[in-house]
This record gives structure tokens, sequence and C-alpha cells, in this order.
């Protein structure tokens, strides 16, 4: 039986990858990664130093997709095809392969579609990294969440009445995939009463790391490796400072 | 001025100890470690390989306060005291410590007690780590989140009405502070509908490591170190499995 391990790699800073992901992936002869067609992809940006001279590459790319909206049926065959596809040619490879994948791989990671086609057909194996949200907070330089505080984590494709809704009733927030939907969670959170207490972190723990205050950024600028944070305040214990 | 870095450990296994973290941890000749009294804590336990062996040890052991009810303003008053306390240890130090801290500092972590009182005071560095939770979920074998997935990270300390409602709205869920709490998280969840899919996983990534289906347990076992979590399963793209 062959065996896949998804090594995470945290953050964007390849000092932040594990010692076990580590060192899979420099034990590695065959390592595979996502990234999108002609791109040389961030998963293998992170794992640059640490892989093995002779490793074999299997570059994993998404298929072209510009011109199917992405919330469509289309878009998702074509998704789907692409992940079939690579589940096979994963189980067919001699020997152990190395996936690499940003952050923690279960969590809203892409490994989990090559995942749930593997598993019983291939030896598993994944090793949890520290999420990107983790890495954007540590750049803010304030704690995410204190005492009792409730995290939520939104997507920013959600519609706005509900991110509203949902901005509310959490202390802290992180909310992802904003890209293209940052105006509209710009927009929600000042109407949940919370813009001005919002930061975007693009890039965090990368090369070009940038930490601003969204309300002060241009809101036609959505960069793409970006995540937003409101911070808690906790709840209990009480804190002198 | 002297440094104090925060080196976050991760969930509990050595092995995911960041590369970041491990190389602090190694050429601290200082390092200090929350610890209950009389208990060898997890922190310590976690870096133990990693540290120097000519490295001084200091552990910082909260107050006995099992006469006080946790929520109360006295033993608030007796942890910040401590804390008060320990920030001007620390200062005081000749260079540069190294703090070990459990999981994420920034994520529900004690060192934040800390970090507001050494602010502006010490040179302050922070490594993130991988949060416990995701040591849990990566436990359970199971995506947390998929596609536009919310995810909801509640306090098991919470009024049982509040954590319903919370519950019901959350696609993944995770609740940290169970230990006493968890007959009322229990029936929380079984109120929301979720309690079949709820799992109990204790010591995660730690020698001893329990996954459990919440439901199976037994209603009086109360493990201190356990999480609850619920996964979430996907809006969107389509999986095909």
């Amino acid at each position: 039986m062959a065996k896949v391990i998804c090594a995470g790699l945290g953050p964007g800073d390849p000092d932040l990858v594990s010692l076990r992901a580590a060192r899979a992936i420099g034990a590695a002869r065959q390592v595979a990664y996502f990234r999108k067609a002609g791109r040389p992809g961030q998963a293998r940006r992170i794992a640059a130093e640490l892989l093995h001279p002779e490793a074999v590459e299997l570059a994993m790319e998404y298929p072209v997709t510009t011109e199917l909206p992405v919330d469509g049926e289309e878009y998702n065959d074509a998704l789907a095809g692409f992940y079939d596809d690579w589940a096979e040619r994963l189980v067919a490879l001699p020997g152990e392969v190395v996936v690499l994948c940003e952050g923690d791989p279960f969590f809203y990671g892409s490994f989990m579609h090559l995942y749930v086609r593997l598993r019983g057909r291939v030896e598993l194996e994944v090793i949890p990294g520290i999420p990107g949200m983790a890495g954007c907070w540590n750049a803010t330089g304030e704690p995410i969440t204190w005492g009792d505080d409730v995290m939520t984590v939104l997507p920013g494709t959600m519609p706005e009445a509900e991110l509203v809704a949902r901005m509310r009733a959490a202390d802290a927030l992180v909310v992802m995939k904003t890209g293209r939907n940052l105006p509209k969670v710009r927009r929600a959170l000042a109407a949940a009463g919370r813009l001005d207490a919002a930061w975007l972190v693009e890039r965090g723990t990368m090369p070009g790391e940038r930490v601003l205050r969204l309300a002060e950024t241009d809101p036609e600028d959505c960069p793409y490796f970006a995540i937003v944070l409101v911070h808690g305040h906790g709840r209990r214990p009480e804190v002198r400072s």
C-alpha cells in the first residue's frame, strides 16, 4: 500500500514549519503541491529550503477556470475532475509522497478533497500546521482571544446580511476569503459597528507582510492573501494593566 | 533592555513545535513556564527534550485558589497579583528569557496576562504555535472546516441557553474549557440537535490521547484536557466522494 503524508506548512514563514513536517519533507523523494497554473506556488516557496535535492516534484495545477463562475456547477465539475485525477496519480506513485499544504490541512485546506478520495486506498498521515489566521493575529501583536471570548471564523463569501448578524454576535472575528469580497466585508463590519476595530493582515508572516487598520485602507484595494481580524477583549479574568 | 520571548509549543506532541520555537528554546539559558503548584506542568513536559542542559528554570506556579470561586473578585485579585509579581521578576532577570506556552500564545493563552504587563518595558517576541484545537481536530482524522463553513469557538463556561443558540447557528464548532462544564455542554448540544455529531478529544496529540463520540462517553466523566468538536460539512465546492 502506498503512503501519502500531508505536511501542514503553517502560515508562510518557513521557520514556522513543525519539526515533524520539516523532517518528513526533508526525507521525501516525491513531493506534490497545489498551485495556480504558471505560478511558483506558496506551498513550494515555504518548503523550498527543506526539500531533498533529489526530490521529484509534482505540481498539481488548478484547472484554468477564469471563464467559469466559481459558484457554478461547471466550475465544481472541473474541480472534482481535477481532484479525481490527482488522487489516481498519487495512488499510482511508487512508494511514499509528501503533499505540501499551507496552513493547517484540516482547516479550509485543499488537501481534504484529495483526502476523501484517498481514504482506504493508501496509508494516510496528516501533520497539523499553524493555521494562516494564527500567523495573521500574531502579526498584529495582539491576542485574538482572552478569557471567555467567543471567536467566529466567517467566509467573506457569505451574504452581507448574514455577515452583519454574525459580526454583531461574536467577540473575536476572523474573516477568511476576503479578496473580491472585501468591500462587502467592510460594509458589513461598519453595519455591525466593528469597522474601527478591524485589521487587515496581508501575507501574514510572509515576505511583504502588511498589517493595516481596515478603515484606513483603500476600499478598492483587495489583496488576495489577506485576512480580516477583530480582536476579542476578554470577559474575565479581569486584567489590570 | 531585557528580552522576553514567548515560544508557542503547539498542542502537546514535542514534534509539533515549530523550527523557530525549538531553536529559541534550545538556545535559552533562562526558561519560565506556568504550572499548577506541585505539578510538573504540560509546557515543561512538551519542551523537555529541547531544553539546554544548563538552562535555569523558573516555574511560575499559579496561586492555590481552590478555596475561592473562579469567577469571584478575590480570585481575580489573586491572579492579578500573581501576574504582576512575575512580570516584575522577568523584567529583573539578566538577559533573555524564553517563556514556554502551550498551544498558540495569542489564542486563550495565559501569557497574554504577562504580555500586557511587559509591553514597553522589555523587548518582546511571540512565536506562534499550533493551537490545541488544531491538534484535537487532527486527532479525529476529519477536516474541521470545508468550503464556506462558519466555525465558532465557544467557552464551555457560557450560560446554557447562549451555548444552545450559538451551537445551532454555526457549521463547525469547537468548545474549549469543558472540564466541569461538560454535562452542561452536552445538554446544550443535545438541545441544539448536534450531540450525535460531537466528538470529545482528550489530551489531543499527547500521550494517552482519547477520541470519543461525546454521546457515548460517561456523562459523569469530565476530563480536564479535553475539547469538544463538531465538524463542518462544507457548503461548496461540492465534493464527490
